[in-house]
């Protein structure tokens, strides 16, 4: 059974697709880092869509998510932004944490399984 | 290949499977909340019980186990109510870290994945 | 659909493989706790390195990885010992965070999941 891997580095591939179910690495903001919860969310979910799509999925697949929160007092900040972008009725799984993350400009950061 | 959802919500569904595979939200106490590690556990696996049920499986198919506690000190209390509960010879890949959760009468939170 | 499991013990089991995927235990270090973020991802590295090879794995066969260090400030070094061992071109997707593991002298905890 094949695995195909989407934007691979040194460090971790983006996208890794093995059994009609694709894992994404763990997305942080980019050009929104160090601003907003609500910016860097928003980014954060565009990233996923992206990368998805370049995995043959989309966000209606979502099978499982994993949140992770600097401050969990932005809980209902991220969660604002999240059941905007998430197709109703394809809910994925979820937990949310909070955590300290790679560098302190990051807010937020979410990691999805999704069905191919 | 079809996506099955449970209890779907518009922020996450509590169950969700896909390729024989079922992804369990993490789960919190509900009526145990801001008592000890050891009730919240125990509803919380009695949780994962019934939605395991509605998705078709059961404990002695879970594959992968996440447990999150607010205190690493209340690991041992955890894990009393765990191994208890686990389906003696099938039990799950597991790791258990300290963090903070969703809501401050939250002291554990569990998320598993299982076979169908 | 079968499920195989290894190192089975009361509380989890070390590798548990189901459809064609490899699901590890959360892996801290043994002979090396209490010594450096170098050492033990090392040796974290070499155990899942035998117990992908006994549940018919490799790590070029990685899908995801969840690293946790306890002080987000060894961040780099990890990196360094992990890029040493991954296979090029053939990188998880990946997610690492900082928290409190299950005891102290361990400074990380790699759970991966892997294609058989």
């Amino acid at each position: 059974m094949s695995i195909t891997r989407f934007e691979t580095g040194p460090r971790m591939s983006q996208a890794v697709v093995h059994n009609n179910t694709v894992y994404l690495a763990g997305q942080v903001a980019k050009s929104t880092a160090g601003k907003s919860v609500t910016e860097q969310t928003t980014e954060i979910l565009s990233i996923i869509d992206k990368l998805l799509a370049a995995a043959g999925s989309d966000k209606s697949k979502l099978l499982q998510a994993q949140i992770y929160l600097t401050d969990i007092g932005t809980f209902a900040e991220m969660n604002k932004v999240w059941e905007a972008w998430v197709a109703p009725g394809q809910t994925p799984a979820r937990a949310t944490i909070e955590c300290k993350l790679a560098a302190s400009q990051y807010k937020v950061e979410v990691m999805v399984v999704a069905a191919k």
